[in-house]
C-alpha cells in the first residue's frame, strides 16, 4: 500500500503565524520539504491580505516554486475571483474550499454552501488545459459554531459537487480536530460507496490528540491521500496550546512502522520540521519530532 | 460499551518527576482523581528509594488512601521481597511487572523473564484472602534495547503466566510508545484467542503521538481496561520533549465523543490534570487539556 501525503504547512500552518516570515525563508522551507519527497505542497492561498497577512506573498512563492523540480504546488482559493487571480499568477493546481456548515461558510466567505458550490462549478469550467482543481469540504465532520455535522449533510453537499470535475480529489476536512476515528471511517465508507471515481483525501487536526488515529481510520476506510503539516503547525494564535494540523513527521513515522510506503525521507523531513518549529511565532505540535530527537540524544531509556 | 480506566499518574507519572512532591500533595491529587470517578489508581510502588526516590512514601500513601471511599489502590512491585513489603504495609492490590524482553527485565530487576515469572507464581501463592494481583507485561510490543518484540515471544511468556491466577487482569504494556495500532490489535486478538478468561488491559504511551490511536485499537480488539495518566505525565526526565503515558483526559474525552461510557467526570478530571501538569518538574503531555482550556477562553475559532 502507498499513501500520498499532501504537505500543508506553508498554507494551513504559516497562516496562523503572526510575525512575518520572509518570502525567501518560506521558499527555502518549501524547497526542503520537496527535497524530503513531499512533491505535493499547498504553498499558499489567494485571499485578502487583510484577512491573512502572512499569505500575501503567494504570487511570489508561486513563481519561486517553478524552479523546484517535480513540485505540484496547490493554491487554496475560496471564490471565483481569487481563482482567476491565482490562474493569472500561474497556478496550475487550485484547491477550492467550501464549508458543509452554512454558519462556517458564511463566516469564511459570506456565501451559502450552495453559492460556493455553484462557484466551484464555474471555476471548474474556466480551468485552462493542464490545470487541476481539488475540492476541500471544510467542517465535513464538525463545525466550530454548530458542533457535530450530520453525515447526511456532508453527503448532500457531496451529491452537488462530487461529479463536477470527474476524477478530482476531494478532501473531507476535520476543521476542529474534534472528529473521532469511528466517524471518519463511517463517513468515508459511505462517501466512497455513493460517489465512486472520486479520489478522496483526509485533512485532520491533532488538537485533541486524535491526529494520527483519524489518519489511520481514513486509510483503513480506503483513503490514499492525507493532508499533514510539518511540525504540526496550524495552531490558532488565539488559543495557546491548541495545536494544529496532524504533524507530517508523526504520520510518516507511523506509516513507516506499519510498512506503508509514502516515498518520504524521514531524516530530511525531520530537519525541515525542526526548522519550521523554530519559526518565530510558531506553535509547533506533533510528537515524533521531539521523541526522535530525545532518543537520538539517549538511545536507550529505562522505563517500566 | 463501558471501559475501565486505571489511573497511573501517581506511579508511572510521578516516578519521572525529579523535585520531591510532598506526600500530602500526592494524596490530594489521588483524592481528586478518585472524586473524578477514577476508582482504580496505581498510587505508587515498593521499589528501592535509591532507584526511584519519588516513590519512597508509598507506604504512607497507602495508609492515607484508606480514607478514600471506594478506591482500589494498586501498588506496583517487581520482586517477591517487595510484594511481601507491600502486603505488610496493607496493600490489597498488587501490580506485578515483568518484561517480555530479557534485556529489559535484566536491566530492570536483574532477573530473567523466567525467574520473574516464577516469582509471580510465588507471590500469587502467598496472597492473603481479599487481596488481588494484576500482571503487567512490559515490553510486550517493543523494547528500548532490542526494538520490536515478536508476538510469538509475548505469547510464549503469556503461556507461562496467563493461568497462574485465574481471572486476573493482565496488562500488555507498550513501554516505548513505538507500537502502532495494527500491532496492538493483532496481539490482543491472538492473546484473547489463546488465553480465554483473562481480563486484558492495555498500557500505552503517547511518545510518538499514537497514545489514543493505540487505546482505540485495543478497545476495538475487545480490551475493556485501559491505563492512562492524568496530564499525560510520565515523560522521561532525560529525554526532553518525549512525553509520557497517554493522557487520561484525552482518552476520556475521546471515548465520551464516541458514546463509550467510562464513569468519569471530565470537568473534575481536567481540574486535577491541570494541577498535576503544574507540578514542579512535571513534563505534561496530552492534548485535550489545553485544547479544552483554549476553547473555553475562545468558544468559537475561525478555521479553514
Amino acid at each position: 500500500m502507498s499513501i500520498t501525503i499532501v504537505e500543508v504547512a506553508p498554507r494551513d500552518g504559516f497562516q496562523s503565524i503572526g510575525p512575518w516570515i520572509p518570502t525567501w525563508r518560506k521558499l527555502a522551507i518549501i524547497t526542503a520539504l520537496a527535497r524530503a519527497g513531499l512533491n505535493r505542497i499547498e504553498i499558499g492561498s489567494f485571499v485578502s491580505p487583510k484577512a491573512i497577512p502572512q499569505l500575501a506573498d503567494t504570487a511570489e512563492l508561486l513563481r519561486g516554486c517553478e524552479a523546484i523540480e517535480g513540485l505540484d504546488a496547490q493554491i487554496l482559493i475560496a471564490t471565483r475571483r481569487r481563482a482567476e487571480d491565482a490562474l493569472a499568477a500561474g497556478a496550475r493546481h487550485l484547491s477550492f474550499v467550501l464549508s458543509v456548515s452554512a454558519a462556517h461558510n458564511q463566516n469564511n466567505v459570506r456565501r451559502s454552501p450552495a453559492q460556493s458550490a455553484a462557484e466551484y462549478a464555474e471555476i471548474a469550467a474556466l480551468l485552462p488545459p493542464g490545470t487541476k482543481i481539488r475540492l476541500n469540504l471544510a467542517t465535513a465532520f464538525d463545525c466550530p459554531f454548530t458542533g457535530r455535522v450530520a453525515m447526511a449533510d456532508t453527503l448532500a453537499v457531496l451529491a452537488d459537487v462530487a461529479h463536477v470535475v470527474p476524477g478530482a480529489e476531494i478532501a473531507l476536512c476535520d476543521t476542529t480536530g474534534r472528529v473521532t476515528p469511528d466517524h471518519v471511517g463511517q463517513l468515508f465508507a459511505m462517501a466512497q460507496d455513493r460517489f465512486p471515481g472520486v479520489h478522496w483525501n483526509f485533512h485532520g487536526h491533532d488538537t485533541y490528540g486524535l491526529g494520527v488515529a483519524n489518519v489511520l481510520a481514513a486509510i483503513g476506510a480506503g483513503v490514499r491521500s492525507i493532508d499533514a503539516a510539518a511540525a504540526g503547525l496550524g495552531g490558532c494564535p488565539y488559543a495557546p496550546g491548541a495545536t494544529g494540523n496532524v504533524a507530517t513527521e508523526d504520520v510518516v513515522w507511523t506509516l513507516s512502522r506499519m510498512n506503508i510506503e509514502t516515498g518520504i525521507n524521514l531524516a530530511r523531513l525531520l530537519a525541515v520540521a525542526h526548522e519550521a518549529a523554530a519559526l518565530a511565532g510558531a506553535q509547533p505540535g506533533g510528537r515524533a519530532r521531539q521523541a526522535l530527537a530525545a532518543s537520538a540524544r539517549a538511545p536507550v531509556a529505562e522505563a517500566v
